[in-house]
C-alpha cells in the first residue's frame, strides 16, 4: 500500500502559497518588516518576520482581512529563474523588498548565500491589479512548488505568534513567528478548527486534574506524576485487563528492582548506547555504583538465565508492569505523554527460531485484542525494517530476514495491512508499530514489538536443544500500551475523559435525593460493589425493600453530601461518571433506582436486577 | 501484663554457669588458654578463649564429655568477694589460672582494670573431689549471678566456633568464642535443636531457591531481589487479599513515583534524620538532585494537599504498594528479612482528633484480619510510648498524651493484650507494633502503626473545619505486612513452603498419567482456571466426559512432560502444591480426577463439581 505523500500534496503547495499570500500581506502593512523564512508545515504554515516594531496577536485578524482582499486579486503565482547569481541578488534587493534595499533584504540575501553553487535560483512571483487600478506585487526567493494563482487560497486562518531564533540559533536575532492554516475546503477547515478546540477541551493535563486522575508536584520534580485515587483506579483497570489476557496467553509475571549495579547495563550495552537517556549515577564511597532502570531487559534476562532451559520450556514469556526511569530533556515533557518515569507493559519471550513466527502472531493477535478492548480502532501498522545502505545494524544478514519474513507472514496471516519502513527497525532487529489515529484524526505512536539477536548474544542465553547442544533463544520485547502514563493520556483525550464503562473510575454514581435515602443507597451500593459502603447518615432513614443480586463487582460512590439533587448531577455529569442511581422515596419503596445514562440520558426506574443485566456485557 | 525478663530467669544463670562449666573444662583440658569473657545470651552461652594451640569444631564434643564429668561432681557455685583490689588480683594470677601466673591472667586482670573504683569485686568459685581423690576447681571473676550448683547443668550443647575479637576491637588480637546451649530440660533442649534443624530446612532463602519464588543476582546487585514467576504470583495474592480488605475498609489507592528531587525530603526532614540510611544521590549537572525514595510518606503528603479537604472528606486513607529503597550495610543484608528494595504495604491516614480513636482501631481491626488469614495466630502487641526523661520527642504533651490513650483504648475496646514499652515511641508519636511468633517459636517484627504529629506540622497541612476555619490533621503510618518481602520470607519458613491454598502459586498440578491423557488434563484445566491451556498434546489422545463447573479461578499447572507419573508426583510434591489430581483412562471415561491432598494425602477419585465444592471454602 503507498499513499500519497503530504510534501507531494496539493494542500502542502497551498499551504506554502498561503504563507507567500501572508508576507504579500504584511509587505504592504508593515513597510521595513524584513522577511526570513516562510514553509508549509504538519497543519499549516508560518513565515519568520523581523517587524520593525513589535505586533501582538490582535493584529492578526487585520492581516487576515488583507490576506483575503489579495486573495479575491487571484494573482497568478509565476516561477521565475534568476539568470544569476548576481542578478538574483537585483532581485531580492530591489523587487522583493519593493524598493526597499538591503535593510530589508537582509535575511532573503543571507539565504541567497545558502543556495549551493551551480543550483537554480527560483523566485516566485504573483501580482495582480486591485479595483483602484494599482499593482499589487509579490516576490519570493524561494523553491516552491506553489499552486497557479492566490484565488485558490480561500479556507484559511492565522492561528498564533510565537518567538523564534533565525536559523533556530538561540545567538542569534529573535523574530516573530506568525503561524497560520489553509485547507482546501471550508468544512476541512471548521472541522480542523473545531478539533483544535476539541482537542483543548480533551487535553489530558486538564482532564486529568478536573477528573482527579493524576498530579504533578515541584517538589516531586517534573516528568514524575502522581496517580491520584481515580488515576490509580484507571491503572489497575487497564492492568487487571491485561494482565489476565496475558495469563490466558501462557505469560509468566516477574518483578523486578527499580535500580541495578551498572554492570548489569554495562553488560546489556545500554551505557554505551543509551546513557543520555539515563539519571545520574548513584556512586557510593566504596566506588560501586547504582543506576535508575531505564530498561527491563537486563532483568529478565538474569531471570531466563538463572536456570537451565531445556527445548521443551521455551517459549518463556516473562511479564512486567515495570516502573522505568529516563532522563528527558525538561522541555521536552509533556504531560502524560513525555515523562522521566513511567510503568511499561513490558514482556520478553525467549523463543526457538522455530518458534518465532508463532509467538511473533502470538504479540500482534495480543496487541489486537487491546485495541479493541480499548475501542482504539483505527490504527496503522508500520514494520521497521533495516536501511540496506547503513551499517548501524548488528546481526547476521540470514537472521534479519528470518525475522523480517516471520513478522511480515504474522501480519498477513492475521490479514492486517501494513506498511514498510526501511531504516525504521532497532539497531538489534526488525520491529512493528501500531500507530493509533484518535476521535480527533491526531496519530499516537503506541505499542512496539522487537525482535532482538542481540541481547541474547551478549548474555550469552541458552536453551538445550533436542540434540542435547546449546542453542541461542532469541527475544522479543513488546509493550502493546506502550506505557501506562501514555496510553492514560490517549484514552483521557480519546474519550474526553468519559471512559468506557469497564474502565470508568467510579461506574456508578448513587445519589440519595436526600439525607432519609443513604441507608438505601448503602443498600444499593453493597450489592453492586460486594461489601458494605463506609458512608455515615446522619437523619432519620425511610424503609427500603431490599433486592439481592450476584455483585457484578462494581466501583461505585455514594453522594452523601446535603446538597441539591440538582447539584450533585451537576457534579456526578462533570466528573463522566457512566451511570447515575437517583434514589428517593418512591424508589426505596418499590426497591428500585432510577438510571441516568451518561450517554442515553435517563433510562426511568429498574430494578438492580434489570440493571446488572444491562451491564454485564459491558464487563 | 508483665512478663519475667529472660534476665531475671533461672535459665539465664544456668546458661551463665554452663559458659563457667565449659571454661573450667578447658582450663584442665588445654593448660596456657587464656580466658575472656563467658556471658550468658539469647539461646545459650558463649565463652571467648585465647587458646595456646588452634582448635577445631571436631574438639567441641570432648570438652563437651568433660563438662558433663564435671557437672555430675555437683560443684556448689559459691560467691566471693575480694577484701581488695590487689587481693582480688592475686586470686586472678594464682586462684583463676590454677596457678599458672600472669601469662594466662591476662585478659581477666583488664577486665579486673575495668571495673569502677569502690564497686564490689566478685568471684564464682565452684570445687569438688572427684572419685581418684582430686581437687577439681575454678574460680573466675564474675558479677554473677549463678545457679547453686553444676549438678544442675544436665541438658547442654556446644554448638558452634567462631572468631571474636577481644572487646570486640578489629585492632586487639582474635580469640576463639565457643558457642553453647543449655536448657532446664530435656525436651526443651531437644525441641531446640530440632527447631534448629527445621530452622535449616525452612531458611527461606533455600526454599525461594528450590520453589522458584526469587532470585538475588550479582549483577543486579546485593539486596535486591528479583520475583520469580511462581513469588510474582504469590506477592500478587497477597496483594490481591489487602486490596480488597482496604477498599471495603474505604482506603484508597494511589501510585507514586520512585524517586524524588531531593527537596522533598528536606522539606520532610528526612534529609537530617534518615540521610545514612539512603541511597547515593543522584546529582546532574545543573545541580537538581534527584533521591531514591527511601518512604512513601512525603509523597501521600503531596497527593493530600493536591486540594483543598473539608472536615467533611476526612479520613482520607491513601494507600499504596511503594517500592522504596534503603542503603542498608552490605553486611546487615538477610535474604528477603533485610533487603536494599522492597514494597511497602504502606499507608496514612489523614484524620481528625476525634476520629483518630476510631481510625486507630479500624486499623488494629485490619492488621488482626491479616494475621488471621495469614494463620499467623501467636502474636504480641507492643504499645512505644514515649520514654518520660528524653527530650528527643517532638511535640505537645497533650498531644503525646491523646494518642497514647486512644492506642490503648483501641486496644482494650478490641480485647487486645499488650505490653506498653517507653522509650520505643517514634521520636514523632507513639506507635504499636506486633510480634510474631513463628511455627517455631521464633519472634519476627511485623506491621506497625505510628501516630504522627510532626509531618502535618512540618507539611502544613489543612483540612477546613465545621467552624470553617484551617485545622491540622493528625497522620497515621501504618502497614500490616511491613513488607511484601519480609513476609513472604517469614510465610516461607512458618508453612516450610507449604504455603496456604488461597496463597499456593500453584494451587492444582494435574499429572496426565501418560501423553493421551493430556487434553483431558487440559480439560479439567480450563474448568478449574476458567481460561484454555497452552500445553501442547503430542499423541493421540483418549475420549472423556466433560463436566462444566462454574471456574473458581484457580493457578493451575499441567505436567505434560514424558516422564513416568512417579517422577511427576515426586516434582509436585517437592514444590508443596497443595492438591496434585491424577488423570488416566478411568478418569477420562468417567469424567473424575484423581485427588491428592499435600497433608491428607489421597483422597480418591471425584468429580470436579465435588472437588470445586472442597476447595471454595479454603479459598
Amino acid at each position: 500500500m503507498t499513499h500519497e505523500r503530504y510534501e507531494d500534496s496539493h494542500l502542502y503547495r497551498l499551504r506554502h502559497s498561503a504563507a507567500h499570500l501572508m508576507a504579500q500581506a504584511i509587505t504592504e502593512m508593515y513597510p521595513g518588516a524584513r522577511l526570513a523564512i516562510g514553509p508549509p508545515i504538519e497543519n499549516g504554515f508560518y513565515y519568520d518576520i523581523d517587524f520593525p516594531e513589535p505586533v501582538s496577536e490582535n493584529e492578526l485578524k487585520g492581516i487576515e482581512n488583507r490576506m483575503r482582499e489579495l486573495a479575491k486579486l487571484n494573482q497568478p503565482i509565476e516561477r521565475k529563474v534568476a539568470a544569476s547569481r548576481d542578478e538574483a541578488k537585483r532581485v531580492i534587493m530591489e523587487e522583493c523588498t519593493l524598493g526597499q534595499g538591503e535593510a530589508v533584504a537582509h535575511y532573503k540575501l543571507e539565504l541567497l548565500d545558502m543556495v549551493p553553487e551551480g543550483e537554480e535560483i527560483s523566485f516566485y512571483d504573483q501580482q495582480a491589479t486591485d479595483k483602484k487600478g494599482e499593482l499589487r506585487r509579490f516576490i519570493d526567493l524561494c523553491r516552491g512548488p506553489h499552486i497557479e494563482s492566490t484565488g485558490e487560497i480561500k479556507h484559511f486562518k492565522l492561528m498564533s505568534l510565537a518567538g523564534a531564533y533565525w536559523r533556530g540559533d538561540v545567538k542569534q536575532k529573535q523574530l516573530t513567528r506568525i503561524y497560520g492554516t489553509a485547507f482546501e475546503t471550508k468544512e476541512d477547515l471548521e472541522l480542523y478548527l473545531h478539533n483544535l478546540e476539541e482537542a483543548k477541551k480533551r487535553d489530558h493535563r486538564k482532564l486529568g486534574r478536573e477528573l482527579g486522575l493524576f498530579m504533578f508536584s515541584e517538589r516531586v520534580g517534573q516528568g514524575l506524576p502522581l496517580w491520584l485515587p481515580k488515576g490509580a483506579a484507571l491503572r489497575d483497570a487497564l492492568c487487571d485487563f491485561l494482565k489476565e489476557e496475558q495469563t490466558r496467553r501462557g505469560y509468566e509475571g516477574v518483578v523486578t528492582p527499580n535500580i541495578a549495579n551498572a554492570k548489569l547495563y554495562e553488560k546489556s550495552g545500554h551505557l554505551l548506547t543509551y546513557r543520555d537517556k539515563m539519571f545520574p549515577f548513584m556512586e557510593d564511597e566504596e566506588k560501586e555504583t547504582f543506576v535508575l532502570k531505564p530498561m527491563n531487559c537486563p532483568f529478565h534476562i538474569e531471570i531466563y538465565s538463572s536456570s537451565l532451559r531445556s527445548y521443551r520450556d521455551l517459549p518463556v514469556r516473562l511479564a512486567e508492569f515495570g516502573t522505568v526511569y529516563r532522563y528527558e530533556q525538561s522541555g521536552e515533557l509533556a504531560g502524560m505523554l513525555r515523562v522521566r518515569g513511567f510503568t511499561q507493559d513490558d514482556a520478553h519471550l525467549f523463543v526457538r527460531p522455530d518458534q518465532l513466527l508463532a509467538e511473533f502472531k502470538g504479540v500482534v493477535d495480543l496487541m489486537m485484542a487491546v485495541l479493541k478492548k480499548l475501542g482504539l480502532n483505527e490504527y496503522r501498522v508500520r514494520v521497521g525494517t533495516k536501511e540496506p545502505s547503513s551499517d548501524k545494524y548488528v546481526g547476521h544478514d540470514e537472521n534479519w530476514q528470518l525475522a523480517e519474513s516471520a513478522i511480515k507472514q504474522a501480519c498477513d496471516e492475521l490479514g492486517l495491512e501494513y506498511e514498510v519502513s526501511p531504516g525504521d527497525a532497532a539497531f538489534y532487529g526488525p520491529k512493528l508499530d501500531l500507530i493509533i489515529k484518535d476521535a480527533l484524526g491526531r496519530e499516537w505512536q503506541m505499542g512496539t514489538v522487537q525482535v532482538d539477536y542481540n541481547l541474547p548474544e551478549r548474555f550469552d542465553l541458552e536453551y538445550i536443544g533436542e540434540d542435547s547442544k546449546p542453542h541461542r533463544p532469541i527475544m522479543i520485547h513488546r509493550a502493546p500500551f506502550g506505557s501506562l502514563e501514555r496510553m492514560i493520556g490517549l484514552l483521557t483525550e480519546q474519550y474526553a475523559g468519559a471512559f468506557p464503562f469497564w474502565l470508568a473510575p467510579v461506574q456508578v454514581a448513587i445519589l440519595p435525593i436526600a439525607d432519609r435515602h443513604v441507608e438505601y443507597a448503602k443498600h444499593v451500593a453493597e450489592q453492586l460493589q460486594g461489601f458494605p459502603s463506609q458512608v455515615v447518615a446522619e437523619d432519620e432513614q425511610v424503609a427500603f425493600a431490599t433486592e439481592t443480586v450476584d455483585s457484578p463487582g462494581l466501583r461505585v460512590s455514594i453522594d452523601g453530601s446535603r446538597q441539591t439533587l440538582g447539584k450533585k448531577i451537576r457534579e456526578a455529569q462533570r466528573a463522566k461518571v457512566p451511570f447515575m442511581m437517583i434514589v428517593g422515596d418512591n424508589d426505596a419503596e418499590a426497591g428500585t433506582v432510577g438510571v441516568r445514562d451518561r450517554e442515553e440520558g435517563d433510562l426511568g426506574a429498574m430494578s438492580l436486577t434489570e440493571f446488572v443485566a444491562r451491564i454485564r456485557p459491558m464487563l
